[in-house]
């Protein structure tokens, strides 16, 4: 891992996705590799950690992602917003994006996937579930998160902090046509006496 | 509808959500109705417009949405953040949160879903499309958007605009615990070629 990158517990992990940024998927079979932008993901479940992202079929990534059965979400920070909407533009069947871009990817400790570091915020290796029918219906792919890290500038003891020293690594969120935004001013409200099962939404 | 609030084309209604915000699920059926917190949503296709959103299935929200097929997702400003962290934790099946909160609820136009204008940016009512299965191993309920508003004084012709003026009608983006992160400045990346097939996932 690079200097400032720490294991991030598995019950922690759905924290990196929950407020919406958008994310890299990275994915390897054979001698080929790819990486692609997606503002379209989420998680479903806690424990275990698992998460939602929409994979166009006719995507080369989806070709790696059903061929491997694994795939990377990597979490860009600002630095890498120009980069973001450059590997979504683009296709990485003529290219090697990696190449292309000078992106350095390390394997994931579980099952190998190309992660990303330099200029991201975290990352999440993902197992993918097959299911089928909601592959081919809504182009959604679900998967189990067997490992993750996160740079403990920003992300730490399962908490996101932003502040005026980590801009570089602060989510970015896709408003549409190449716009982004990145992380305001933190609300925090009355503490609820229940805690929720699933995040906010509890027993509502 | 409120002053404010415009209809949204359905081809635009994606870009509600697809920066990652922290929702309010909406839904009613007979004399029930009821509203709740979901930071677990995205969207999976432009058109027809169709989103995703994460209902565990011990809510009273899953029982109303079952039973009617319908939910509205509406879009709290920060506003509302407390607001919604309270009703994320607390029970439906017990309250009328609508009457507890002080919470003014008007019908949609298609469906007649309760919809949530007042501290709202924007929102969207929605069709349920069954697929047991899914919801059933992931809490994960399809549905369609079949119409949309948003207040013009932060949305309007497809685009988000975040500025000093409209700071209380700004999306929130739960962290964990109760804490909100609101759009702060946003990023202009170059703009590319290509038009991407889905938003930033083209043919990547």
């Amino acid at each position: 891992m690079t200097p400032n990158f720490r294991p991030v517990a598995l019950e922690h992990a759905s924290r990196l996705v929950n407020h919406g940024p958008t994310v890299l998927v990275t994915s390897a079979a054979g001698d080929r590799r790819n990486v692609m932008a997606a503002a379209w993901s989420m998680p479903v479940e806690f424990t275990p950690p698992r998460i939602a992202v929409v994979i166009d079929k006719h995507t080369f990534t989806r070709e790696l992602v059903i061929a491997s059965g694994a795939f990377g979400i990597c979490i860009p920070g600002t630095v890498l917003a120009g980069l973001t909407y450059a590997v979504g533009s683009e296709s990485g069947r003529s290219v090697d994006k990696f190449a292309v871009h000078g992106i350095v990817a390390r394997p994931g400790p579980v099952l190998g996937v190309p992660l990303i570091e330099a200029g991201c915020a975290a990352w999440l290796e993902c197992r993918l579930i097959r299911e089928a029918h909601t592959e081919d219906a809504y182009d959604t792919c679900f998967a189990e998160v067997v490992a993750a890290a996160a740079d403990e500038r920003i992300f730490a003891n399962g908490r996101w902090t932003f502040g005026d020293d980590n801009v570089e690594l602060q989510t970015i969120h896709h408003l549409g046509a190449g716009n982004f935004v990145r992380p305001g001013g933190v609300l925090r409200t009355k503490p609820m006496p229940a805690s929720p099962a699933r995040d906010t939404a509890g027993e509502s």
